[in-house]
């Protein structure tokens, strides 16, 4: 840019933002996606945000009406051997478990203080429901997110042996830069606790607390020591899940998203939702088919289903049937983490 | 700006508009708030607007922390005889009422065809919630949308005789453009409802509706002809009023905002929760004392209490106690309306 030199260099400086703050709307392109192969899944999305931010194209989207949201279980971090909000439970059970004694011998609590892997895995809904009473309600929202920092600046995945916030897809990240390099307003929706994930979004993945959809606890308005508090109850408020993904949206956006990526079963009706719209849509799914750099599990290709971040044939048959996109991370992507060679 | 002359007319401008937008954090004050008298009021939202963007200075808040939230009814537009939102759902009644003949012998529907104001005047909550059920529920939200649309479009309000949409109080919105002018994110967050609202908060307000926080309708996801729809269900989700008001600040926004701004006993725990923050913080009542220009209730000057955006005398006496500002429509706006002369 030419007048840069007749500027003194923060000028300069502020002046060049501002062009691409101020022409954000067209189309942001250079070195997009480094971390993609080039293929059908990287030309989707590049093929989509070109068509919605051309103004001379049929496909244009208003820059107020450009919404793109994320699943984050699977979709942008790892969820095997156990989705984290899990690991932090079962953390946290070990943690309070001096204060009841009586959990050793009443389960759920006995098959996770003995770590009877199998005994977990068969948990059913109702019994992960009773672990996250005792261990997300009972205090203040703000006494919770102390807990939440605590255990995620000292926790460590079993196999990775990080943090778990640095086990985030690289390319996934790349997707919501690129996004809002475009004017998107990027959101998490996810079937995990939106209290939990707020703790970390804006530092993981830029999205601040009010862009985090999720499913949420029961809180009451009450005073401790004249001073009011949001206690959180020992009872489910919103399941941000399956259909419940699509009301959620709705509830906290009031808009019909452009682009929505999910990896689950839990996500068929966001996407479903999303396709309804008129124009331009960008439906994506994460296959886990790499077990050499992260894990493989799902229908194609023989792989086996799994009961945490379920891509079931079904889903797979939704994707077919309606142009979906399924990516591949063994083939799509060639970094998945940050911490790769 | 020196730099102006060196660069061509638009770029000039482009850059100018910058400079004030990256420089935004710096207070704006310019010709800000006209339609208010000089006095304690004004003064009060001009130096909160100078503490929090001083950068020097002890209390200033991040430009992603500058939070401001604002109910509606009685504080941004004429909330008497009724609530718009009532006078919405009176009009529906009438005009479904030819589908139901059993509704002229049944309360509380049988006042309300009659027009009798006496026994209208003295309905219950659950009065008006049958009253919501048969005319907000019941069709996808899309469908209701265009219904609200299709009545703001021709209804009007009795004693003004114009579109309720412009009963909005043009002090109100000078305080929400200079907040925005000074980084603020500025949330409605209203007892009413959250769909309703959103049909026009964006033309009337400048809010979009992912900052409209209020009370909603459960909501079902189904499919019709093969394609998702939200049914709204007869049944109330989130009721955004008194501790719920803080709650649904939690549950949408995730932070703490630094302003706030009411008119009745239903925003108390809204105020209380935001004075309880730490730092520079405004809370904000609007008294309705000016009889000649808009209404008078409430307990100043003997004024008689009202049912409808009651602000009690146990209000203004938190009000006094926690210093919060009370705003006399009578002596502190010049003006009210726009379409005053």
């Amino acid at each position: 840019m030419v007048f840069h030199r007749k500027l003194p260099k923060w000028l300069g400086a502020t002046a060049a933002v501002c062009i691409v703050v101020l022409s954000g709307y067209a189309w942001a392109q250079t070195s997009a996606l480094p971390s993609w192969n080039d293929g059908p899944s990287k030309q989707a999305i590049i093929s989509f945000v070109k068509q919605v931010t051309d103004k001379s194209g049929g496909k244009y989207v208003e820059p107020d009406d450009r919404i793109a949201t994320f699943d984050q279980d699977g979709t942008l971090w790892v969820e095997h051997p156990l989705y984290s909000q899990a690991m932090f439970a079962i953390a946290r059970l070990h943690e309070l478990a001096p204060q009841h004694p009586e959990w050793k011998q009443r389960e759920p609590f006995k098959a996770v203080l003995a770590d009877d892997r199998e005994a977990m895995a068969k948990f059913s809904e109702s019994d992960w429901e009773v672990i996250l009473a005792v261990t997300h309600t009972g205090m203040t929202n703000e006494a919770f997110e102390g807990i939440v920092r605590d255990w995620l600046a000292s926790a460590k995945d079993p196999r990775f042996h990080r943090p778990y916030t640095e086990l985030v897809y690289r390319p996934m990240l790349e997707v919501m830069d690129f996004l809002r390099a475009n004017g998107f307003k990027t959101y998490i929706v996810t079937g995990g606790g939106q209290e939990f994930v707020r703790v970390y979004s804006q530092r993981v993945y830029g999205i601040p607390p009010e862009q985090v959809v999720g499913s949420s606890i029961l809180t009451k308005y009450e005073y401790q020591d004249g001073k009011p508090v949001l206690l959180r109850e020992p009872k489910l408020f919103f399941n941000d899940n399956y259909g419940g993904k699509a009301i959620g949206i709705n509830l906290f956006i009031g808009k019909r998203p452009y682009a929505a990526f999910g990896n689950s079963t839990g996500d068929q009706q966001m996407l479903e939702w999303i396709q309804a719209g008129d124009g331009a849509r960008l439906m994506m799914l994460v296959l886990h088919d790499d077990p050499v750099r992260e894990y493989a599990y799902g229908p194609a290709n023989g792989l086996p289903d799994s009961s945490v971040g379920t891509f079931s044939d079904a889903l797979m048959d939704e994707a077919k049937k309606n142009g979906w996109v399924v990516i591949s991370m063994k083939n799509d992507w060639k970094r998945i983490f940050d911490f790769e060679k």
